[in-house]
């Protein structure tokens, strides 16, 4: 049997030509949005002060289950497409593992994640609806750096609130947005009444994604032909990163693997949402049940030790309100290095999935994140980002597991990006003054008494 | 006719199992190094105490056609290669031109650039012979950042001295190189004869490859069982790159396509030397004739303006001598945001090229070279570094040039790095606060009146 390559890159006939929506095989679909104006579900056109029409159709759309990948964005993803998947001979050997250790590496391409495959898709819809400018919030600056390169490549003008804690630790983050023509505003700001509000209570407040988020919506709705996009979270962008996983799947089938089991960091579950899915698709239809672990940080614990309950999208308030897993829209998560997964909700889709049993769910505290980062970085050469170094960190995990029981399992995991833009936080664990923050019950109980109160369905 | 794709990956089959050696097809040699301590022609011998034995051969070596390429570099290389070639669809779209532009690009692997090529071969080589350190310079910090992770990867403890301008420009390349277990001095130091000499003069000299490269073979020579590695100039580089072209020359062959024009940027010309060896090969034994073009910056002209003659390869004139287009070794490059390309001097081989016509060179200045990398980014999605926007700048000319003409000519250049290390410079292009320098005839005399005197070679 000849051996399996390090890297398998599919060729461009063999690429997904239709994204896949998890949404047309769950048994149960998760609850509406509920729109807090009229109390009521929220239709697709509530949707459309906020989001283009094609989007906010693919938010509500739960039956079709395969959605073509229009020809231009086809094209763009060729230019950062397929990305590859990895056998990890080198960190296996490392461990002494009998486990064979696949990752799917979305870093190799200038946002430096898995964002840009869903940037590419809601600019071109913007483009496509004749849409004049965009707004959007950025934490670590992935999305903000993905969005504006798909923005200055479709000629949209763009605006970004940053989460001011990283528009002060990432000056150039900043930078690299900006040379994609892009404008950045540090979160919370004076220009809009969620950031005025905000300030008034706190000057020196350093921002969170829910007040991005609120700040940049607010923007959307009242500028003239101007709309807002979200790189997580969402039902679309879920759609838009399928991607990830059907890439995946093919990859593995081309080696006749099938994974064990399948791990993706979590923030909002933009990334492990789109690995997952052709994986979760064969769980729903009873073709196959693999194990699905989602990672999160022992300082953001939505789905480990969050309320499945409705909620606001935004610190704000301004959004519909979402069933997810959550620590309430107000809940302020401490300062960490893993940025990207500092949102105080989940994606409604992967909460139902997780609340109806197809998923498992681990929370992994930061040193021990960065302990697995350095290490996967002396062995693969790929220094990651901190978020994905959270699936680095549960792969080791499960591949010591088996190195206790023999087992010799195939793990999957997602490599969301590189850590080119995170060397204060790498810089904050050598140096080892990097410490490890979890919250109190008490401090998840303020989060949870303040959730909202929807009459007859949330009381 | 079906379209060629966007990016041609070989698989591990097609991929090189040997470097190639121009010199064994180079019609008259470059002359030999001068060993300085004789003033007669240096021996493998006499470069022992400075380089591995086996690098030392290779150094030597002009007669090997292609040496065969270890088994565990092998498999090192697997993991980060093959790189991409990729056709720059949306840049020629962007330009109108008719000219079909490729790209081999190396910037996909955590140092960022070409430079790991080389570095994996020669602490293999290190660890083979059994040595117990390293030492080397840094000017960008990618030969750095390369040779750190080669080095942990094989166990090889490594100090590293970087220049100082760069070590307090970019704070983050220091912390990548030292996530890789790596020790960074900034240069010039305390810690060697060299950088006394040098701080006692200028206490607050910013620093320069020359001295750097004094330091670290200082401090090889020094220490028991430590020897010096280099990234970039010397033929046991220029072996190791030679992959690049290879495989170029393979990805582009599998697609029925030759180049009309090779382009690449040329600091100490490792990456051109590397890009280019087999087509010069073509051209040196009669089969085809591309035009070979070197790109270098209007501050730092070895090639476009400097002078055939020996010349030490670091600024404490330690090395031996070597036969090269120099600006001379005493010549400090001004501030420019190129640091990968501010070498006083020039590969032996490619210098020898080019004085016998084999090779064109141009010189460009910064703000169009980074006027280019912002338009490139734009399109093709890339954020290059400032080296690689050179080539960029150059190909970008030559593609206009045939858009007036018409000629629909195939060139290939060499996209060395990323620029995710580079936002310092970025910043200053977008804020209109670069600018360009250009050194007077009078500031290069300086440089040639101290070259060096050897009797009855250079008198």
């Amino acid at each position: 049997m000849s051996k399996i390559p390090h890297r398998i890159y599919l060729t461009e006939d063999q690429m997904p030509k239709q994204w896949y929506n998890l949404r047309a095989d769950m048994k149960e679909l998760p609850d509406p949005m509920i729109n807090p104006g009229t109390g009521k579900p929220a239709t697709e056109e509530d949707l459309y002060p906020v989001f283009c029409k094609e989007l906010a159709h693919q938010e509500m759309d739960n039956e079709t289950r395969y959605v073509d990948i229009p020809e231009e964005i086809q094209e763009f993803y060729k230019m950062y497409r397929p990305s590859p998947l990895i056998r990890a001979y080198n960190l296996e050997k490392a461990l002494g593992t009998p486990a064979k250790i696949y990752y799917k590496f979305e870093g190799n391409n200038t946002s430096g994640s898995h964002k840009l495959n869903s940037a590419v898709a809601q600019a071109y819809y913007a483009k496509e609806q004749g849409l004049k400018s965009l707004t959007t919030e950025t934490g670590a600056g992935q999305w903000g750096t993905a969005l504006s390169e798909a923005c200055s490549f479709f000629g949209i003008p763009l605006t970004v609130y940053m989460v001011k804690v990283s528009f002060n630790q990432k000056p150039f983050r900043k930078a690299i947005i900006e040379t994609f023509d892009a404008k950045v505003i540090a979160s919370p700001s004076n220009t809009t009444n969620s950031g005025r509000k905000i300030l008034e209570v706190d000057p020196n407040s350093g921002g969170s994604l829910g007040c991005a988020i609120s700040e940049a919506v607010e923007t959307a709705v009242t500028t003239p032909e101007c709309r807002y996009v979200l790189g997580s979270v969402l039902n679309q962008v879920l759609l838009h990163q399928s991607i990830i996983g059907l890439e995946s799947k093919i990859a593995m089938e081309s080696i006749n693997e099938y994974p064990d089991i399948v791990i993706g960091c979590a923030g909002g579950g933009s990334n492990l949402g789109g690995l997952i899915a052709p994986f979760m698709q064969d769980k729903l239809t009873g073709k196959a049940n693999p194990r699905i672990v989602a990672v999160e940080p022992a300082s953001c614990p939505s789905l480990t030790r969050g309320k499945y309950a409705y909620d606001f999208c935004d610190t704000g308030k301004i959004t519909p309100m979402a069933k997810m897993y959550t620590l309430g829209c107000e809940f302020m998560p401490s300062a960490n290095h893993a940025g990207g997964l500092r949102y105080h909700g989940m994606s409604p889709i992967l909460s139902k999935l997780f609340h109806d049993g197809y998923m498992e769910a681990v929370s992994v505290e930061q040193t021990k994140v960065f302990e697995a980062a350095v290490f996967f970085a002396k062995h693969e050469t790929i220094l990651p980002a901190p978020e994905s170094a959270h699936a680095i960190r549960t792969a080791i995990d499960e591949a010591l597991k088996c190195k206790e029981t023999g087992e010799e399992k195939t793990i999957l995991f997602g490599l969301t990006g590189t850590g080119y833009f995170d060397m204060t936080a790498y810089n904050a664990y050598l140096d080892g003054s990097m410490s490890d923050y979890v919250p109190t019950d008490a401090d998840l109980q303020k989060g949870f008494d303040a959730l909202p109160k929807i009459p007859g369905i949330q009381e």
